[in-house]
């Protein structure tokens, strides 16, 4: 039934394939981000069981951990009404970093430090492009942390973590090694301060996907992260990280009719179903809501989702061809390949698997929510 | 903990009161729709059990069909796909209606109607503003759909249907009364046309929020719907339809840091939490990706969340003003109110529900997928 969140496993191994390449042959360990698809099947192909992973949520933290992994970084600011969470998770006896950016936070986790059931681990988030969060590598703030965190027992400072955001502007590969090398130089700058001062340190963390994928050796970082690289997306493409046919997650939809008059195809595939992302709306071609594939996924050309409603999209031709019976008959179904792979997967419970692109062979279960 | 959808019960209370007295003026029936919440224990407030429903998704009509509603409209084209479903749904002994607005879609039924195991109640789309799917009221195409349809002995021809949608760029009650009334003169239309050939018409349906509450007397419709009117939001609230203090869902998020050069305060609420929708950006007032209030639902003036990541958002002050520990320090609670109350409903699945904007007395499942 549709519309239906599609998975091509096989381009999904592809892209696994690629990313732990790069990592290899930079002699990194990978820790993929598993936010994209939150999917323990999923991640058995980018993020084996004995693979470190980074989360989004504390959702993914305790679906994992429950599933047997070990080395979880959950990658967004902790706020104190999260630790109840944390400490539940410490008692599965896994090695849990968190992150902070302030001394405010640092003095939280301090106070609440004693309350903790096992060591957690901190890693201090480091700005390196002011695209979001993180202190700045060269700031007395990064030091006045580190003691704060070092001074509770149950508090292992692990090092410095950078996510160069920034990158997903980046145009051309020459940008995005820019991006890349600023986001290891301050991390390592950092590093070296904390080091200086007298910690040692296990995690220099660094990663974005269109970063990691722009050939920088990575000198000095102990890990890469990244996370959208498992199935890719319109946003990825335009900016030429990969080919819209590496892109391995799509949503089915249903032509539920046309408006001749205005070149319009109807689908059951609204926002609810593809996000309300328009990543694509600065960059050079303007992909709407996601461009149109046959059911099997090859592209028809030219053809994208302008418009969407709740459970509405309406298709048009970039070059005002008007649709008919031959590519969109009442009923045809066709899948459109997502703008932000994130923020579509986000949309659904669950995805259909295939590894042929004509049947479904498996049903994945996603983990929603916080 | 953060991120959370929290429903304000009051506000919904005065929110459907509202619409009910609206219908109540008018003497119209009320056919509410759900899609916005989701949620039967919402629907208690809005949309008792003896109500007719609109519904979004067959999930949603499966779930009511099952809590007991007996009136479900599936108000979005049927696609092929769905006739198993529409099939299990007619074992229950509810009148369920479904929508179409081609001849192909009515082929279809007419082909399938022999499996049907009850009486499906079809209405036609009226397309009355140019907005999205829909027959004209003065096309052929009316009156053969409506004979193939009257054609089977398990289908049955409802009536027609309209959703003023156009009406959501509407700015002034004037406009809105302008698409009211050109929503019902169409359908009253369609309708006149189809009982002049001697078809018997049970359901002349017409509604949506900005619409329904213009004022207008629709006379000779039988049926008002909308939907967002139970929550409201930013859209609405820009569309003069009613006002900030009216929205009853908000997103309670806490701040993990601020960049005070930049004049940012970040919150753990991104896209995940309040959609990627930005549908004021074309109204007077872009109030981005939603308002800013303390965590008692009090509006700060002049805060809103200017941008998104998937777990991060950053919220700054339309003139600049540097924020502080007064206001956001670490770990402070604030509540978001939503740029378009569907779509930010839509990443929850359950709803934190308060009487006195204090506490929360107790939680609402929602119904996600499809």
């Amino acid at each position: 039934m549709t519309p239906a969140c599609i998975i091509d496993e096989a381009r999904l191994k592809d892209n696994a394939r690629r990313m732990a390449s790069v990592a290899d042959t930079a002699g990194l360990t990978l820790r993929p981000h598993v936010k994209t698809l939150k999917s323990l099947e999923a991640a058995e192909i980018y993020a084996p069981l004995s693979s470190p992973i980074t989360v989004s949520t504390l959702a993914e933290a305790q679906a994992f951990a429950q599933a047997g992994y070990t080395d979880i970084l959950y990658a967004v600011g902790l706020t104190p009404n999260k630790l109840a969470v944390i400490n539940r998770l410490l008692h599965q006896e896994i090695r849990l970093t968190v992150l902070i950016d302030s001394i405010a936070a640092a003095q939280m986790l301090a106070t609440q430090a004693d309350k903790l059931t096992a060591t957690l681990h901190v890693a201090i988030e480091i700005d390196t492009d002011g695209h979001r969060a993180g202190v700045d590598a060269q700031s007395d703030d990064l030091l006045r942390i580190a003691a704060i965190i070092d001074g509770s027992a149950t508090l292992s400072l692990s090092g410095v973590m950078a996510h160069a955001g920034a990158s997903y502007g980046a145009f051309d590969n020459e940008s995005r090694q820019h991006f890349a090398q600023q986001e290891c130089d301050k991390s390592l700058l950092a590093a070296a301060r904390l080091e200086d001062a007298g910690y040692s340190l296990s995690m220099i963390s660094v990663g974005s996907t269109p970063t990691a994928l722009s050939g920088i050796t990575y000198e000095g970082v102990t890990e890469l992260r990244a996370g959208v690289y498992a199935t890719f997306d319109c946003v990825m493409a335009g900016l030429g990280v990969c080919q819209y046919n590496d892109i391995a997650l799509s949503v089915l939809t249903s032509v539920t009719g046309r408006q001749a008059d205005k070149g319009w195809v109807l689908i059951d595939a609204g926002w609810m179903a593809l996000s309300r992302d328009t990543g694509t709306a600065s960059q050079p071609l303007d992909c709407g809501y996601g461009l149109v594939c046959d059911e099997n996924g090859t592209l028809l050309d030219g053809w994208y989702v302008q418009q969407t409603n709740q459970e509405h999209g309406i298709i048009v031709h970039r070059d005002g061809l008007i649709p008919d019976d031959s590519q969109f008959a009442y009923g045809t179904m066709l899948r459109i390949l997502p703008i932000h792979a994130c923020a579509t997967a986000g949309q659904f419970n669950d995805y259909h698997v295939t590894t042929d692109n004509v049947h479904v062979e498996k049903i994945w279960q996603r983990i929603n929510g916080w």
